[in-house]
């Protein structure tokens, strides 16, 4: 899956991944970082999306700043069928990963080859909270199609915002929006759904930080910066 | 994938799965026969459908007429994205699978289940011809995605009308309709995908049989009754 351009010759010592993020007129350009923000509605994922931004704004850092189901025109669309059209739990999974499949090819690895760091809202953890985790997709069709669509990629980081369902939903509720095919579920399936993000998080532990979710956004944002700094700004 | 009902037991020998077809209270439903026309578009499928479903009513048979990529209200707009929106290759595969998915749940296995015969135009073997073919897409790829998609099921026949390009090319001009995204495809890449049908129908002799589509509709309307005849009600 790589799509580095080729190296040109280099005569000084080559720059470490996580300094020169600003491209050079004829140097390598150095992979951008990709990471992902997973957990339920109403968990404060978007608040904190944005300020992650913004602190690798303050860094110099060009940041593609993205959502699953989504990112393009067919993802969006595609997203408008996933979240209000009735259909079988493997077409779902099979409409999913085809919108990542094209998020990939259009938006996420051209960024990612171009130094790019992509900030994405979920991404295929989503998938096996939701869909293996929700809705009951058996564990090795997921599988396959992950290693169909993205063989050899996951995200550099990946934060599982947590939160009980029932203070997620009391504030999806206050926001007043008009709940989704997801949004109306009960909520045995959004405490199914937590469950596979923590057991997703165990299983790649070096990749995906479980976030408290049930504190002061500020708190959450002080541990996202703490975080950031020890992986990517050491 | 068998969705048969549970057989009640039987006191009396067991209708033959071509005899019964009409479902009697209390006994078991013989599974329905599932056809599939292939083949580029001006190769004639539409009207030898239309002879193949009057056929199977004037033996009483109940037909399921249905078409790929569609046959479900999702199918049907994911159709429409394939048809008009540019994507990457490997989202179209995922996409035509995905409507594929749906369109076996919501419609195929139940037809078949119920004893009713499935008549479709075009099903796995058209993304053979078209996106390994047509457009190169990896066949282990494609091969997964059936894998994945109808494990153990393929049609009982399939026909594939094979025709030169430039006469179906002619055809389709003439009825002067406006070209869809692969109807707008250039010579090449109908040779592909005519190859690539031709490759699969050797590939499995005993279920897809080759249709010359270059001779008068009654005459090849005459070969489908016999090969119908042969294969279903010897």
């Amino acid at each position: 899956m790589s799509t580095m351009p080729p190296r040109p010759p280099v005569t000084s010592p080559e720059p470490r991944p996580a300094d020169a993020l600003a491209p050079l007129a004829g140097a390598a350009v150095p992979r951008g970082r990709f990471i992902t923000f997973e957990g339920i509605d109403g968990a404060g994922k978007s608040s904190q999306i944005a300020a992650t931004v913004a602190l690798l704004h303050a860094r110099g850092i060009v940041v593609e700043q993205t959502r699953e189901p989504g990112g393009t025109v067919l993802g969006e669309r595609l997203r408008e069928l996933l979240l209000h059209e009735p259909m079988h739990l493997e077409t779902e999974a099979m409409l999913m990963f085809a919108a990542r499949r094209e998020h990939l090819a259009a938006r996420i690895e051209p960024a990612l080859a171009a130094g790019c760091w992509v900030v994405c809202d979920r991404f295929s953890d989503a998938t096996f909270a939701y869909q293996v985790g929700g809705r009951g997709l058996a564990r090795d069709k997921f599988e396959a199609l992950e290693a169909w669509v993205h063989p050899g990629l996951q995200p550099d980081l990946t934060l599982v915002f947590d939160l009980a369902p029932e203070i997620a939903a009391a504030r999806v509720a206050a926001s007043g929006a008009d709940p989704d095919r997801f949004e109306r579920e009960q909520r045995d399936f959004f405490v199914r759904v937590r469950e596979a993000y923590l057991e997703r998080a165990r299983l790649a532990p070096q990749r995906i930080c479980v976030i408290d979710a049930d504190r002061a956004p500020d708190v959450i944002r002080t541990e996202i910066e703490r975080l950031l700094g020890e992986r990517f700004f050491p």
